[in-house]
């Protein structure tokens, strides 16, 4: 029996980690390692050092794996990204069968929490479903960049009593403001706060959080539109990538 | 100018803390303690481990204080809170003010992560906006509950691209399943799943996470109800007290 172990290595600071992961990482004969490439090295430059500052154990292996990409031509979002995972799925299992013996742990380390706008756990579930190779897996958490987010902000993230939506960019439209009072966005590939025009709501806008290229800014929406849309595409420019995110809120604490 | 850390430290596991919370323990000069009743020894005693395993420095002090009850009676739900935030509050600037010298640094451990559900950060802006004492503040993310319970259930928060509520048990009814498709119910006094009637609802629900008395139940909503309500109650009674939290779901992943 394979045992696989998939673990959050929070959102970008080395000391987001939990010692249950180190503890984890530790237990890895073989961790695998995606390559996504070129762009985003200053995230290959925090894992490797997450490695270097908490690995302990000397006889472990790395093993870096080209992530496929998704081909979006001529399919819904959904047949894309499922087409995305089966491909994904092959890549892990192929892993699993040449990279690790039976009896071996292997570990994939996943930024944020492996729960949150992850697919590694899916992923690795439906390698079970093909059956075709025998494994059983432990998810540990991590931190978020939603937890980053409210740390840095020093804000929670409820209203007193309320309940919190986590969306994507996609869906904002469909609750904030008229469903929800705070509105999480995770993955917005087209700034939909843009086009939310309600003169109360207010952003709380981050971007490589836990990083030290950090960039927060927060305010009133219709004030401080222009300037995130400025900060953000200057980063982004300046970088070669973003990784962004940002809670909406309209209301106060005890408003009832 | 005094400092304060507000410092999650995970739901229950000792081994959820962060290499960040952990640094921020040890710049504390005070930690202030909450006791909270002698019902949940098992918290506290897994508070003192956290203590006893990770503070390296062996000057800092311990400073307990007792946190004022929540009154109820002839008030509404928003008012009740609000004065029991004040009474909180009062408490806090005079822990502030007697036991932390200009300069130093206290800190206030919290379960989980400040910013999901607790109100240490809105109190402590409180006593900041009073004015009668100076300070800053910093917050440090923890593991939540909501993490520990999809890690070990080893599910995805979310179905694929779709959106999250997390909300309590007064509002479930408001939003689960005609709603949202995936609700994470946080404070519920009231087992509010006992009336979801949906046929396909799905719970994965979970009590004592991270603890060694953890105990996990999942399936289809119909079919465990009652297995839930009577473990809950037989740990309840058991244990003298409870703490849990399920997660609510309808639906597939690439099923829109």
């Amino acid at each position: 029996m394979r045992h696989i172990l998939i673990i959050g290595i929070g959102a970008g600071n080395p000391e987001h980690i939990t010692i249950q992961a180190i503890n984890a990482l530790n237990r890895a004969d073989v961790l695998f390692i995606p390559t996504k490439g070129a762009t985003k090295t200053e995230l290959a430059e925090v894992r490797r050092e997450i490695c270097a500052r908490y690995l302990t154990r000397s006889n472990s292996r790395t093993v870096e794996f080209a992530v496929p990409v998704r081909s979006t031509e001529g399919r819904s979002y959904i047949e894309s990204v499922d087409d995305w995972h089966a491909s994904i799925a092959a890549t892990y299992e192929a892993l699993l069968k040449d990279e690790l013996a039976d009896g071996q742990t292997g570990a994939f380390l996943v930024w944020g929490d492996p729960m949150l706008y992850d697919s590694t756990i899916r992923i690795v579930e439906r390698v079970k479903a093909q059956g075709r190779i025998t494994f059983d897996f432990d998810v540990i958490p991590g931190i978020t960049s939603l937890q980053a987010l409210c740390a840095s902000h020093r804000i929670p993230l409820n209203l007193v009593g309320k309940p919190v939506e986590i969306t994507t960019g996609r869906r904002l439209a469909e609750s904030f403001p008229h469903k929800s009072e705070t509105a999480v966005v995770m993955l917005d590939g087209e700034q939909a706060f843009r086009k939310i025009e309600d003169p109360d709501a207010e952003i709380y806008w981050g971007a490589y959080l836990g990083t030290p290229d950090e960039i927060v800014i927060s305010g009133r929406l219709a004030e401080v539109k222009d300037e995130v849309l400025k900060a953000r595409e200057a980063a982004r420019e300046r970088m070669g990538w973003i990784m962004d995110i940002y809670l909406l809120r309209k209301g106060a604490d005890f408003d009832e």
